[in-house]
This record gives structure tokens, sequence and C-alpha cells, in this order.
């Protein structure tokens, strides 16, 4: 599977019609090499369906969206279990658009965490005003963290950054309710004092303002605060271009563009960082777009 | 001090020019009884510089922006303290735009906390896209409460509602990383179960995108994930209008009205709930305009 995206086809909302045309859309378009895992008649029928050539590994069984945790990552039958397996083997990068949860127990327990990481975290480049990029980790991954797992959080991200941020020592700033340090709840407190010992570049506390600021280039966070600022950001960006249409300054259509920048439709994916093999976790409303986009990411992190 | 409003003239970022104004302003346009405290001679230099008249409380001490929590609240001599025992001889209500923490600590060891109250909560109403709001609660005041008392600032989240929004049974939501019950962290599921118990309108967990969808007018969560919330959402709007100018869609300036509606300095003041007097806790960085605000909604809630 060396140099291969494996695409989880049976996760994510819309189900195979949608992740089976994004997969020939990254194919088609950018050379993908995208294996497909799932029910193989329900795929090849998709495929015919579409008209279009993808190697397919078989998987019995699917897991539904609602399904999170441990209890799903046990069935080794599921694509997303056999697609973290294909992932194992090595050389390939796995998509799935499937439930979070799921996807870092599967890949955990399947795929295995990197050496000496003790939690992995999930890692999203939020575009700020300058043109540039923040990573937020852990954006989702890992609910209720220990200061040590923050710390590596913060190396992690700091890797992440490099490389598709393409600075070479991205800022860290640690996501808190002040600026001063010795503020914060005890996580973040705790959290900062090992963040000072740790090999990465670190600026101290930051506050939520500072999250699309461009203040610091990676910003670290519990996989609970961060979700919740994740989609809160969401919710916000559309708000606020609602309320300017509703105010009658500009058409819905003209705003559509800055709506885009912050849609996860276009970001397309967040990586799940800390495991032995690759894996991006693309939206659970995916649509084929994104899930070509998030295919095409894969593809760089692929052996 | 019946019916008065008893303003910390030496809190907030601008000092007494600032408060002082605010005070004259709130009198002047709205007729609130404003009792400025602070050092004496200073403010009456400003009523003067200003030409206005209002009755002064002298306090020696000021606690500087960067004081935060019990140390602050130690000195009995500040101009906080002071208005804090104003407050809890009763019938009036106290606006202080000082740091949060030292806010909270003044007001739970003078006012003192209601009866059975564990700790107190901050409310802020956020403008919804309907033209409702909904009430993020604790926005700041308590950042490791247990879940016993996140089920108590559902309570007092709703009590707020009902006076501020005039909703007889405000939906309350718990802020969490997926709206099926059961996710989140610890502290989100366990405060789960006890508000399936508690005497709210319980709609279960909601994620971040629902914090301005006007989906429950009450929203709970802990006062660290709040507080980051809260300012993530002024540098959402920020940030989105930013780009919106940027993009050529709009003037910076036809969009100030949609940023005015998420500017801290619009809602003017956050209520600290839980206490055995009225708190408003003002921006640190509040204009005259803003104080003068605060001091219009401290009046409703003062005896």
């Amino acid at each position: 599977m060396s140099g291969q995206v494996v695409l989880d086809a049976m996760g994510g909302d819309h189900g195979p019609a949608e992740t089976v045309a994004g997969a020939l859309l990254a194919h088609r378009e950018h050379g993908v090499p995208v294996v497909l895992v799932g029910r193989e008649p329900e795929l090849r029928k998709e495929l015919d369906r579409q008209g279009g050539e993808l190697e397919v590994v078989h998987a019995p069984d699917a897991i539904p969206m609602t399904e999170r945790g441990p209890a799903a990552a046990l069935n080794p039958r599921s694509s997303l279990a056999i697609g973290c397996d294909l992932v194992r083997q090595g050389g390939a990068a796995l998509v799935s658009a499937g439930s979070t949860g799921a996807i870092v127990a599967s890949a955990v327990r399947r795929i295995g965490r990197a050496e000496q990481v003790l939690r992995p975290a999930l890692a999203v480049a939020l575009p700020t005003l300058g043109g540039g990029a923040t990573v937020l980790v852990d954006a989702g991954a890992t609910a209720d963290p220990t200061p040590a797992m923050l710390a590596q959080f913060a190396e992690l991200g700091t890797g992440y950054a490099r490389s598709v941020l393409s600075v070479a020592e991205p800022l860290v700033g640690l996501l808190s309710i002040g600026s001063e340090r010795g503020k914060g709840n005890r996580l973040a407190r705790q959290a900062e004092q090992l963040l000072e010992q740790a090999p990465v570049r670190f600026a101290g506390p930051v506050e939520g303002t500072d999250v699309l600021s461009g203040l610091v280039e990676v910003i670290v966070t519990d996989g609970f605060t961060g979700n919740v600022v994740l989609k809160n950001i969401e919710g916000c960006v559309r708000t606020t271009l609602a309320m300017t249409a509703q105010a009658g300054i500009a058409s819905p259509e003209a705003l559509g563009e800055v709506a885009r920048r912050y849609d996860p439709e276009t970001h397309g994916g967040a990586a799940l960082l800390g495991l032995r093999g690759p894996v991006i976790v693309a939206h659970g409303s995916s649509s084929a777009a994104t899930i070509a986009r998030a295919c095409v990411v894969a593809r760089t992190a692929a052996a």
C-alpha cells in the first residue's frame, strides 16, 4: 500500500455515494492512488454507477456515525478497522469521515501510538487574518488529557506546523483565560510549567481572542476545549455573516467567499497526530470535494 | 445605599477619568444614583474637571488590573472591597471594571454567597441571529467547578434568563463536544446526569456551533471553557468582519454595526450570579458609555 491513500468508504453522513465520488475526483484530478475500503458489492455498484475504477478492499461491517470510542474499535471487520490495518502495514495514509471518537479509538488500537506518545491529538490549521494559519491542537481527540499530554500536544503541533505551515520555529501558545502566567484552570496552570521546559518555542498563555489573530502558530489545549472552540468558530462565522446579510450590508452570495474560509468543508481534514501512521479525519458532513481534498492532503503524508 | 449603584471608580484599564465620565453619563441621561468609591481627592478632582457632582466614598487603595484572586480580596481598604461592603449592607448594586478574578474573590469574601450556592458564576447574554439572546454561564468566575456546581450554574442561569430575556421556562443546554448524551469530558458527563434531575428545563448537550444559534436560552459550562468561548467569539467576529472588509465586500464602516453587537463594549456587563447582592462585571477596557450602560443595568438589580 506504499504511497497509497486508504479511504474508509463507509464513513461520513452521506455514505458511499459521496466517498466514492470524492475518491474518483482525487484520482482523476490529482492522480491520487485511492484504495476504497468497505462493503465490496456496494462500492463496486457505486463505482459502476459513477463510471469509475478504483481498487477495493472488502470490509463486511460499517460503524454507524453515532458509535464512538472503544466499543466500535473492537470490531475488526469494520471498514475503519481494516483501513487502519492497511496503514499499520506501512506506507499508506488513512482518510475517514467517520465519527472522530471511533477513528481515534480504532487508530490507537490498530495502528498504535508513536513511541513515547501518551495520547493522540487532532490538529486543525485555521486561517488567520494575515493570510497565514494557526494550528489548533487538540481539536477533539483527547477530552481529558493530563498536563504531560498537553505538553506533548505542543511538540506534536510544532512538528505539524513545521510541515504544513513551513515555519521553522513555530511559536506555541497555551489556550487559557488570561495572558499573564499562572492563570487558568488547574490543567492549564500545570501544563504551563511543563511547557516552559518543553522543546518548543513557548510564548506563554493566550486567550480565546487569539485563536484567529495569528499571534502564534500553534495553540495548545485539551480536546474538550479545542473541539468547543473549533465548532464555536464555525457557528460564529456563520452567525456574523448572516447578521451582515440581514443588516443589508452585503449579499449572502458575496459573503460566501469569507464563509468558505472557515467552512469545515474547506479545511477538509484534521490530522490525527501521534500515531505510527498518518490519519486524516474529515468532517462527518464532507462532500465529495472535501473527501477529495482530504485524499490529496493524505497523499503528502503517505510514505 | 438602597436603590443606589456603587461604582468601583478605580477599576478598569482607563482609571477614574473614564469611570467618572461613565457615572456622570448614567446619572445625567438615565437618572441613575451612582456612588463613586475610590481615592476621594482624585475623584473630586475628576468630578471638578468634568463639571459634575456625585456622592463619593473614600477608599485609600486601588487593586491593580494584574492582581487577581484571594490576595487582592484580603485588602479591606481597596475601592473594590469598600464597594462590596456597601452592597453587603443591602439595597445597592456594585459595578466594577476591575480584574474579574479580584471581583469574584472580593465579592465572595465580603458580600458572601447566597444560601446553598457553592460557587458564583458569571453570566453574559449573547445576541443570537433571531434577535433573541443566549445566556452563557459560567463565563469566567469559577475555572474548576465540580459537576454539582455546573448543575447550580444551570439554575442560576435559568433565573437570570427569566429576568433579562423575559422567558418563562428557558431551555438549558450543557456545552459539550457532541449532541448525543454521554459524550464530553468527565466533568460534562457527570454534570449531564445531575442536570437530568435538576429543576431546570434541560435540553441535553449542545455543541460549540450552538452558542450563537439560538437553540437554547441558557448554555452551561465551566468558567474556563466559558471564558475561552466568550473571547473566541470576540476574536472571531473581529476576524470575520476584517476578512469581509479585506475581500472588498463591504466597508469597515458598514460592518461596524454588526461588530458592535458582539463588542464587549455593547453587552456592557456580565452579571456575577449566586451572591447576596448584585454585582455587574464590566469589561476592563470599558469606555465611559459602557460604564454608563453597566450602571443602568445595575440599577434594575438594586433593591
